[in-house]
């Protein structure tokens, strides 16, 4: 029986940490605002608005959202990063992606004419650069930091250990690989062309999966003693969900026969997404401070 | 015996193609030019200088050199970088470094003034955010691609092969591990903080070391049927130079003892660095050709 690395617990010491900071910054007269530009009606983009609003509400942070038609131009797009840059009131800004279809080819355009100051949602190459770098230029994403927070606030020291992270994303797998490298554990990193994926995962001390494919880390790819952060939220029309039907989220991890074999691993849900929101609005505190240091 | 990766084969191969370009280039009314800045006369800097003048004569392309002195101010060497950022006839620009010790805590504001698209030796940040995001927005560092240059030459596939490599460093190590993933291969990092590395070592189908430790890989960091590329050039006071005298270049593995196991090796000298200068002018060239692209 694994122990299970809880989400919650680790949200709730950083939102303690987080209202500390926004009440410093309050007395000295900053009140630390996220912009939220999102272009359309997604259901997705939608419901993670609604989530981090409320954490926002939670953690006394300000929301502006900026709404913008599904068809809004390039120039208009521009136009209201070019204000929210220069908007002193607004410390960190979170835009939904991917844009629409017709945006596409400037997509990475119009992601780097945010202020690097402001990017707490890792979307410019600064902020990347910083990933690369291990340096504060911007803000890691906002997942892959949840990663550590969740090993950090459990006490799991990744100094000489095996970190094997299966997948290569520039949003999760390879950041997660840079910041696991920081804390001096000796990377692996795994993708869709490496060859016995189980046999490397098995070696690992400590197992990120972010493969974002249901079932696929199976009792094949773990050992007892392992921790196992489970960063995927798939769909899966099997899981039987709170109601008693069919249908609920998942990660990679077949957890029923993971869990057993394992140290610990988080849950899915429960574990590191619902971290991640508590990270972005602490970048948008972090950047505040930043400017005001 | 192993093959030997020669770095002269490769040069000759790369030399070739940027011929090819240049005269390109030159029928369209456009001359490569390398922009050389300097400060002060540090016997490396010059050393390395000298070998990437002669290397451009080679290939038809221009060097302008500017030399500074040793206590050149910040604003002095910013106006440099200026006037070469603006200066149309430079393609791309080479800056010694470390910067003397009075310049040290401005190093990365006077290396990210230079315009990323004359960054022909990776020192902005968005070249480094391109070797981490796998696009072209800079240039990735010369040594780390003049490793794959040879890896490309000799036929080498990295897809789903177990790559280490040996050392973490943002000029060779980190640059090197993204490379080879965007190659395909399943990356590991090995550093000063990894438990067992040679057990790690001997893991890998291609060992690319660059921990820059004279006689650091061992017979225990290899096996029969791996490709090792040797990237340090350390100073060994015991090799047998070309005069007979003790006293030579040297990389980080015990050549007479690994050469007999591995399948393949690169020499040092006569190895990565020989290739490296090739990449830096090869990337003068795309760098014109970019601009006029």
């Amino acid at each position: 029986m694994a122990k299970q690395l809880l989400g919650k617990e680790v949200t709730a010491a950083l939102n303690e940490k987080i209202i500390g900071q926004v009440k410093e910054l309050k007395e000295k007269g900053v009140s630390p605002k996220l912009g939220i530009i999102r272009v359309g009606e997604r259901p997705d983009d939608i419901s993670y608005e609604t989530g981090a609003t409320k954490r926002c509400d939670t953690l006394g942070v300000e929301v502006e959202k900026i709404l913008l038609p599904e068809d809004v131009s390039k120039e208009e797009l521009l136009a209201v990063i070019d204000k929210v840059n220069k908007d002193d009131t607004i410390h960190g800004v979170l835009m939904f992606r991917p844009l629409p279809a017709h945006l596409k080819a400037v997509q990475s355009e119009i992601e780097n004419a945010l202020d690097p100051a402001k990017d707490v949602d890792c979307m410019t190459h600064l902020s990347l650069a910083g990933v690369f770098e291990g340096k504060p230029l911007g803000f890691p994403p906002c997942t892959p930091q949840a990663c550590m927070e969740i090993l950090d606030y459990y006490g799991i020291d990744c100094k000489g250990k095996n970190a094997v992270v299966i997948g290569r994303s520039l949003v999760v797998g390879k950041p997660a690989a840079m910041m696991l490298m920081g804390k001096n554990a000796t990377v692996t990193v795994c993708h869709t062309k490496t060859v016995d994926v189980p046999a490397i995962a098995r070696e690992a001390d400590i197992l990120i999966s972010c493969a974002g494919v249901l079932n696929s880390l199976t009792k094949e790819y773990v050992r007892p003693g392992q921790i196992v952060i489970d960063v995927s939220i798939n769909w899966d029309p099997e899981k039987i969900n709170k109601k008693g039907g069919k249908g609920a989220i998942a990660g990679d991890a077949v957890f029923d026969e993971v869990e057993p074999i394992v140290e610990a691993i988080t849950p899915v849900p429960g574990g590191v997404g619902s971290v991640t929101t508590s990270v972005l609005v602490g970048h948008v505190v972090e950047a505040a401070m930043r400017k005001f240091a």
